[in-house]
């Protein structure tokens, strides 16, 4: 009556709800080429070690490139009674090959199964997506390069603070992004490990040869605990963790598009392409696309916690909680690469408002910090020049005057140490040149920065 | 060349995989017979007003009749070009009322209809869960009543600490489960609000009359702030706060019934239709459904996390950010409906095994306390009295005998006020009987507490 | 040698470190005045039931009184080898009124006892949290009536998007609050629970009153469930749940204050009293306290997902693990209290730009809508006045006009509807006095919603 | 009338509640050491590049190691009215070295200041932590030792499976954190950072000598991009993010050790210098050392989202809402800390009951897969002997006999192919023995990887 593959035990069909509840196959399925991977380089494995027949493993090597072709295109169905993606290979090698694929499963458990088959499939999308934000560190590049002398005016508090390069400001993204492929490579270290091998969760009596395994499946190095191998998700909430940061980050490029993208700012316009309009405001053009990268983030986020939460105190070894990996960690690989594949391709497709971004420099007292430090220059202790900048701007605020626009001798009155060479000092051009400390705004910084990253990222 | 309802002021037609990024389709095609709904009441009340004429409303209602007939059939393809929902409706109306489907979105936005059809959704789906929960507390309590006699030991710290009923046991959940009901009820208030007439977020200039498409839809009341009405997402919030309260309690529960049903608890038997086996272990029975409600707990707390994280610093009225709204709360919905669904279905599928259960209260030292208050029934005052029991304890501990069981010379040498009715007074019918202030486990106040639900429920 | 109260069976003392690891006293010692109010009813019923003598209740309580004095004054020495408040308090008793403390504990256990205490605690602070939002709403609505006339640009997507009233704008946040009100008002039902006489988790052997100390303590009603009573956290994961969508309305209204100071916007000026300098850039002043408001939304979400977390699939009844919530609870409510506090008094301290706001109208064609409403009141289809619409913007910018800058002939030239009276139709004011539908943005309909809010916080 | 070092521009005082809310002094205090080294390495750098005289720096930097012996001491009182720690120091400088104090803050910012202090005082602890983790690695390598030989029953789903050794198991959780201490070690990168330089945010006029500073403060890099120096707080998201992983490891494992010290698994005793009592039940001993690891893990995961929550869409650079990354972050390594180093200390003081696992082993049918495989080495496909396996266990069940207790020729009833030796292959010890697939629990595998380990913690 009962046709589950473990059902010999069982007096009692399982319960319809229950099937559809239990059942992994609608979310897993994806996973059906690992899974076949897994099972070919298992089948070599075992005809290497006489486990099966030579002749035996090439019969079902052959079966399960079959049941591969069919899954590509289509044509075997999914079903909840066959509850996951192994049962549906299985299942279907069985249709293709015979009773002889009964003998797939020998030595192996659904537990280390899985394992190996998300590993698979996360070290693959792991560096693809390394690839994709390098790429969008590249599109950074172009964007610097392109804009290289565009002056904007840098914030802190969201208030206007001093003068930077735009090219520099988009090089800190670079940083950032550069940091993420950085950990996406450290991780992979945790990912690129072979369970196969761990069974149930005790080992196997059969004389499995874990790094023949291995080798045809190219990792790096096989598990070493049995018990570890089926219960670790650690590598699932590695990569969701890093994808969380690496969203922060797109997150906070997003906010800015979106500011700068307003009529306030409007230091870019992002091009029709890559912006929608209202169903009943015919004038808007929304900067769609950033506002839901910065709204992704949310959903990456959640799918940490889903992921934390989930494993928090599950006891040794496998437990069917762990189930819930799969869609935390699928959404959040399909999420990342969405997003940063729209921002590089967005990138080129913003035009830059020079002229406004430099009007904004205008005004706002940037300068005043240069103020300070000119009196420094003089002798002036710095606490005691930003007091007395403090009072210029002050008293340039009463007259509605920039520091620039205060006359020699107004300027004068707050220090004896002004002299005419104050308004050169604290013109735009020279508060960016002079900052030369490394990592600063200066022309000269940014410009060898960028040529620094066209290498890292073989532009150049 | 670019056809997009909103298209008229942009020259290039939106990047491809924008259009796909941007689409929302695929989440929010389940809102479509809200949003026929919605716009049915629109249309009535537009005619009512003479916004447009009764003629055109009949059509268009006609229209969109026959709209959701055929997306009740899946007669209608969805396609990302088409973006949304919305746009979905509105161009099948076109096909089957021609131009004058053009006059359907007269003084509407997306931005108060998306917030309309979402609120008709969640105000159903929340009666719904409601009486779902209702039917599992009618399952807990048959449950209760079925078992009321059988004692189990009570736990805190996961060591047992006193006896209990295994019904007062059952009804601590009853009282969670009333929480939920009661908060998800509170929280529909806040649903029960009627958002159509704030249009994009101004309100809008056509005479609509927002009470009378209240009473269409049999809303509650009306919103009262047309910028609060598109930028609020409080409801869906708070019911995913709500849910994953529930969840936790559910959580609980499944942790209880994972390990009385291990070989060492042995409390209870899951029935094999609720259960499932192992693909390598023939010999396992596992209660797969509790652990997969308590690993779907996470999920939901992570759907609360992606809502909150996606909602924080998001200025007015409506961002795209919030269309990521709608995955986490469907999700929740529909974890939550399967969840209680299932367990409802599973607990009458449970035996229980009283025998194991009072075997397990014999061992362990659980009269302790009582022996102690047998102390103070004679005058010891309570800490002095826990104090000589602790040190009973710790000589049966070194006997391996329980209290019980040792001599009355042996318990008489840690007080003179010990007699021989400390035997009865220590007994586990006595422990459980005596507990009679309310809400405590005796006999009568359990059987008065089912008593008092089944009348809740109607179920006498 | 072991001289905790608990000590009786125990052989070996407290390792050092976990008595610093387990104590609680450093958290939970702001518990004092609550626990011994409980402590004081516990006495009162326990006298009226003579489970212990009106004499030795008497002393009792005026020891009790003596401790809350000294511990008011900061008098007793907290250590981490008394563990809790609960330890320190009746340790303290003992100091005051000798061996007859060891009465106080009959009948109760810590797990009730902290159920009680935290529960006295949040019932206060959550109607202190009422009042207090309540205050906030006040600011609001002074504000908002201080200010009935001026326009500025309501946005969606950070674009400008119609005209309203930032009466009509502020009036968003009142009810944002109003709903946070309401949520806090139907969770204290759920607070307002009296479950002391649950005793360790079963119920207890002495004829405890419990409805007499319910009355004694002013709670709403007694627990149902002793089980339930001590292991139920709902109420503590539920207030945090309302904080975390209150601290999203803050962090929303944060974000939109620090745009509106920054110089783009230079809609408002925060006073010097409410902002703070740079310790390096002279002309800074930063909008730290919304900033602060906006960065501490993390924190209160961070706490709802600790409790949640910590609490997700514990067993019955009371485990160690649930001392974890006093924390985020308590830093909730401090969070919640000092940020709603700071804005209360921020709002009256900021200057409205008028005129600024006024401008900002005036670009970006927020009269679009209004332009297309004017072609269907002249019998034009929406969706195709929509088009229109956007075909007038597309030129508009390409001149660099404002539609209502473009002459009649230019406009007639996208339909022969138009006439002169297109621009009185299309001019700011007549655009928000014509959003006259219930809960949109003209005039009269805003000036009744704050008289509407003036009498419902009994400010009129 | 405003002392402030900022308040140049500034007309009127700080309010109040605005200085108790905007302080961080009441956390960041405990970077005062940090802060001072790093300020002691500026003004060495600003001496060498005669930015300040080399008296100066000289009566500086004694003055700097006055004002941390005084902090040492708790001599300096802490007070809103000064914000932070930075401007603590250079106060209290000013208290010890006169007018030239003022010099110190030269070419430098609080932005970039602070994020050295915390990247000096986190490199310190997660180095400490990596040697806290290790040390608790040899805790886990030399209790697996002591243990070689005990079987004990593993599990998945909480259902006995197979046996496996003890300390195989305890070995899976040295795997675990080992890879804590990789990713920790990982991280250290990204850490070991100097940022000092980049002032505001955009570097600065002053000839700083970055690499110098770098070199007296033993970094491994300087930053490369100012802006991002300043805003950058991927270091502390990525350690709480560790740490998260971290402490689910050890909530996993305390979930074990509560179960095995419950009646019904008495797998272990966990010593009374590590367990508490009952105020209320004298039998108690509560396992509550591993709850409370366990309960904090909630703790650790709200932090991490409380971080990731306040970082989310930050425009570029500093935001205030940043100064609200040091509370999560140093609770989480207070939290990690206290929780290795108390479970360092316990597990030598647990005893294991060697018996109580063995007999464990020996109900539940975990012999049905070595019966299965026996099956399989006469020639069965895996898959049939699993069927039969299953039908012998439900025969088993039915007349409540393990499968080893059956005679043979119940045994043959299933398949001709068993013979005589399968009791011995089922037997206990020869299920062990011959999990010997690399990673498998055979005894030589384990005695391996204990060897192993004790190679890499170097404890042999």
């Amino acid at each position: 009556m009962n046709e589950k593959l473990w059902g010999g035990r069982f007096s009692q069909a399982t319960d319809a709800l229950v099937e559809k509840f239990n059942a992994s196959i609608e979310v897993d399925k994806r996973l059906y080429a690992s899974d076949i991977q897994g099972s070919i380089a298992h089948l070599k494995m075992m005809a290497n070690e006489s486990i099966i027949s030579k002749d035996e493993a090439q019969i079902l090597i052959k079966g399960l490139g079959r049941v591969k072709s069919k899954m590509d295109n289509n044509e075997i169905p999914f079903t909840d009674s066959l509850e996951d993606i192994h049962m549906h290979v299985e299942d279907a090698l069985g249709e293709e090959s015979g009773d002889v694929a009964k003998k797939l499963h020998t030595g192996r458990s659904r537990n280390d199964q899985v394992a190996l088959d998300v590993r698979i499939y996360l070290k693959e999308e792991t560096k693809h997506i390394i690839q994709m934000l390098t790429d969008f560190q590249r599109a950074l590049v172009v964007m610097a390069k392109k804009h290289l002398k565009i002056i904007m005016p840098g914030y802190t508090h969201m208030q206007r603070a001093q003068p930077v390069l735009f090219a520099h400001h988009l090089m800190a993204y670079y940083e950032m992004i550069g940091r993420d492929v950085q950990r996406f490579g450290d991780s992979l270290k945790r990912v690129d490990v072979m369970p196969l091998g761990a069974a149930a969760l005790a080992g196997t009596t059969y004389p499995l040869n874990r790094e023949y395994t291995r080798q045809v499946l190219g990792f790096g190095k096989v598990s070493e605990n049995s018990i570890d191998s089926v219960s670790d998700r650690d590598f699932v909430m590695e990569f969701i963790g890093h994808a969380s940061i690496c969203m922060i980050h797109l997150s906070r490029l997003s906010e800015e598009l979106i500011l700068w993208s307003s009529s306030e700012f409007a230091f870019i316009t992002i091009s029709d392409a890559f912006t929608t309009g209202s169903s009943i405001m015919p004038q808007k053009k929304n900067p769609d696309v950033a506002e839901l990268v910065r709204g992704k983030t949310g959903r990456v986020v959640g799918n940490l916690v889903a992921i934390l939460t989930t494993m928090k105190s599950l006891p040794m070894a496998y437990n069917k909680d762990m189930q819930e990996d799969k869609e935390p960690l699928f959404d959040t690989v399909d999420t990342l690469k969405i997003c940063t594949a729209v921002y590089t391709r967005m990138l080129p497709n913003i035009e830059v408002h020079a002229d406004r971004m430099k009007a904004a420099c205008k005004q706002g007292f940037l300068n005043a910090t240069d103020f300070a430090d000119y009196l420094v220059n003089k002798g002036m202790a710095f606490r005691q020049a930003h007091s007395v900048a403090g009072k210029a701007v002050a008293f340039g605020l009463g007259q509605n005057k920039e520091l620039n626009e205060l006359s020699l001798a107004e300027l004068q009155s707050f220090s004896e140490l002004i002299e005419q060479d104050i308004y050169h000092f604290i013109s735009l051009d020279q508060m960016i040149s002079r900052r030369i400390s490394y990592g600063g705004t200066s022309f000269d910084n940014v410009a060898l920065a960028v040529q620094r990253a066209e290498k890292e990222l073989d532009l150049s």
